[in-house]
């Protein structure tokens, strides 16, 4: 390994933990800067689809537009130069999310509606957990993921059955509605969308029924949506309280997850009170 | 039993595997364009109601409507034909689906409204399950409506409850607002309909309070609502949890509710983590 | 005590056995026939109050609640004829709501909004838990009671930290947007008002933000209510697992809450799998 | 210390208890008249925003509201004045907020909208547990914020999760219906506002999807929000079930929380049936 080489690992490595780590007071503050910028591009992005602004703000908002870009496209090259596989960053959720941030104002020079893109920015605020080390809370978040995956499955079936009845209901309505005038069923599209927004209890009221027939069967609809709002509730709680039930049984605490010893009251890694 | 008969009799069977089967390719080719068929039916139903479709894409919505239901007939007389009993099948559950689903088409001759009983071919979709194997998930669904019809007794008592509460409300209701020029609560039944709405937290918006009095009930109604739609959930919860921990008690397996042997890492049956 | 006494207590015995009880077959379909009465009597006020029936209809909607007065208050004075300690009938809850099942036509002379407490006959509808002997789901109903007596207190503190944030964001919120022209927020009372219906997810619309500022408020109070209404469901839920699992403990049935010998499968009294 | 410090100190005293304390006779009727000032001075508030009143109401409600201003400045020094350490009262949460239940007449002089702070005085309303010797309730309301704040990080991460999601749905929508005419989707504040209103299940209706596209997504959003629902409530709840089997386990009354002998069937502190 000639030293020009070994000097030039060495800069990556440097760079590579100032960007990609946040041990360091120079990878915090790179962090948090980068988290700002973010931040300001969906603002602009917000405010440029507001009717309110004048010629000046809108020319300030398209150059912020373009300095940001050059700044986020700067970036996922020097993410890309400086890490020791730049293939594994580069097909990562963050490395993909890096450059969709990019493209947006490059597409948008092609596709009118591509400028939307740069929502997909937002993704990226979620590095904020790691900069503030909300490790404990991260692993919150992956206990909940986990009660949601394990109920994922019966979610589904219930899922697949309730489109099912929202067809039906959804049918039903729109004959028993669809003939009143300036009724809002004016297809079985518009009908099942009805049945949607009643069983969720959204109830927007764009369709609402009319007819005396079509209200009861409104209101069955909606005690039956009641009903039923219980279901996916009440799986994830049971699972939820099963996993952390499950934790503290195998020796573990309940919040982290990680092993603690008996007669400890406090879990040593995140103070959880046991 | 002669030749010929027992010829016809392997014939049935092997039709018999194929149609309701789904083990061979050809059992499991036949249910995927089944399920294409049925989508495609639902799709048409759907689309033939929306007002938009030019007259050319009405006659070829009715076409494929005939074709249809001329496969859905076929299929009908296949299914009664294989069964080794023909009766067992007709007054099965997907018996009286299947012959449902043929009819709309000959009825809607003789009943114009009844074009719209297609719409019952969505439960044809319900088969889905079997043919990816989902039998775990079935399963699953299985222990859910268990807790659903555990709870449903009491589900009932407080429906009664609720709907004899509700009709209260809606006669206050009326008697404090009825009198307001421009006012929704024009008779008892759009009144007890809007305590309907109001409890299940719906919220058309179609009929609103207007007086300060009419109001004040409306917010105690809203937030009785929300302490009652607590009792449901609570009571599926409780079921769903007792069910679920009453199986690990019994070493059974909490997903599928298998017998597991003690020590077992995973259920043999459905990988589910133990 | 005379013969003639004797045998009109006798006479007094039997009425009440048909009916304050159901055990005979009298009492039975006697109570099933006073059920359809109230039934009856419940529509009638209901249909009465639509705008749209003719002459004729409302002639006899007329006659049938005059018929129904005199049948309910020649059944209230047989009941208290035959109670054998009539005052504490008269006094008892179903007392009570028998006299005022009674008393709407008389006071609708004097009173014309008096007329709409028929509905008060609707309580008289629970009676049909006794008839069709659902005693397992009154018990059912009662340890629901239960669990909803002892989350009261709870819920109680709660409401009142409800009431207070709700007065608080509603003046906010009136204060943001009240000089919006067109704007719903007239008055503290409506802004209020506007809270409730926002935060118990109701939703009508009747009165809605307009201002940024005063969405960003609202959007904050949605998930807040969001966060909110978590916290009854859990409540009640929490309580009534402890009350079942509390009997299972000490050896009871979980469902009707009997004591139950140890080994059997199923409780002898209602038939619930252990 | 001289015999004027301590009698004045003595009268201090005697006026803190009846002040600050609620044990006496005379304490707790100045706390029940204080509440009762409290109580009439925000239905002040809210009445003068009111556009109803004529002159005369307004001119009282305005005397009125200079009488209160008058009592609760009084009373905000002779608290200051008999507290044994007047610093610890001045800056507890109380001690804020009663000076800022004196502040908005002054400073309405100055700030025309500074006059609804008087809503701040709401919170003193909460003095109300004290009064009546709602320990027990008040306790109930710790568990619960403790149930609340061990679930407030795992609801943080989790809103955060919202926050991105509804920014991104909002923006999606927004691409599909901004094109539509008379649509509510006229820039992105206002979509994402819709994203929040939908998701939480509130529906106000102010705007709504036309397209067919628009609605399916939509109608996602719905059974998303749907399904979301349940993680909070889940949280929640195991977290209160958690805490209150807790209690049970180390011997201590669900409850209250205190110390309960074994063998007890009733809490001694608090007549919580164990």
């Amino acid at each position: 390994m000639s030293a020009g080489r070994r000097r030039r690992w060495y800069s990556q490595k440097s760079l590579y933990n100032i960007i990609f780590g946040s041990d360091t007071t120079a990878g915090k503050r790179y962090d948090i800067t980068l988290l700002i910028v973010i931040f300001i591009s969906v603002i602009v992005a917000i405010w440029e689809s507001t009717p309110r602004p004048g010629q000046t703000v809108k020319t300030i908002l398209t150059i912020l537009e373009y300095i940001i870009t050059f700044i986020f496209t700067l970036e996922y090259a020097v993410r890309i130069y400086c890490h020791p596989k730049p293939k594994d960053y580069i097909f990562s959720f963050f490395g993909i999310v890096d450059l969709l941030s990019t493209l947006p104002l490059y597409l948008s020079l092609i596709l009118p509606g591509a400028h939307y893109l740069v929502m997909i920015r937002a993704f990226r605020l979620t590095r904020v957990f790691r900069i503030f080390r909300m490790f404990t809370y991260v692993n919150e978040g992956i206990i909940l993921l986990q009660s949601l995956k394990r109920s994922l499955s019966k979610i589904l079936v219930y899922l697949l059955f309730v489109l099912i009845l929202v067809t039906i209901i959804g049918t039903v309505e729109y004959v028993i509605e669809s003939g009143e005038p300036g009724s809002g069923f004016t297809d079985l599209p518009s009908s099942i969308y009805w049945a949607i927004v009643t069983m969720t209890t959204v109830g927007y009221g764009d369709i609402t029924p009319v007819t005396t027939f079509g209200r009861m069967l409104s209101a069955l609809v909606m005690v039956l949506g009641y009903t039923i709002i219980a279901v996916p509730t009440g799986i994830v709680s049971a699972n939820y309280i099963n996993e952390t039930r499950k934790r503290v049984k195998n020796g573990r605490c309940p919040r982290c997850g990680k092993k603690v010893e008996e007669g400890f009251k406090y879990c040593p890694h995140c103070a959880e009170k046991l």
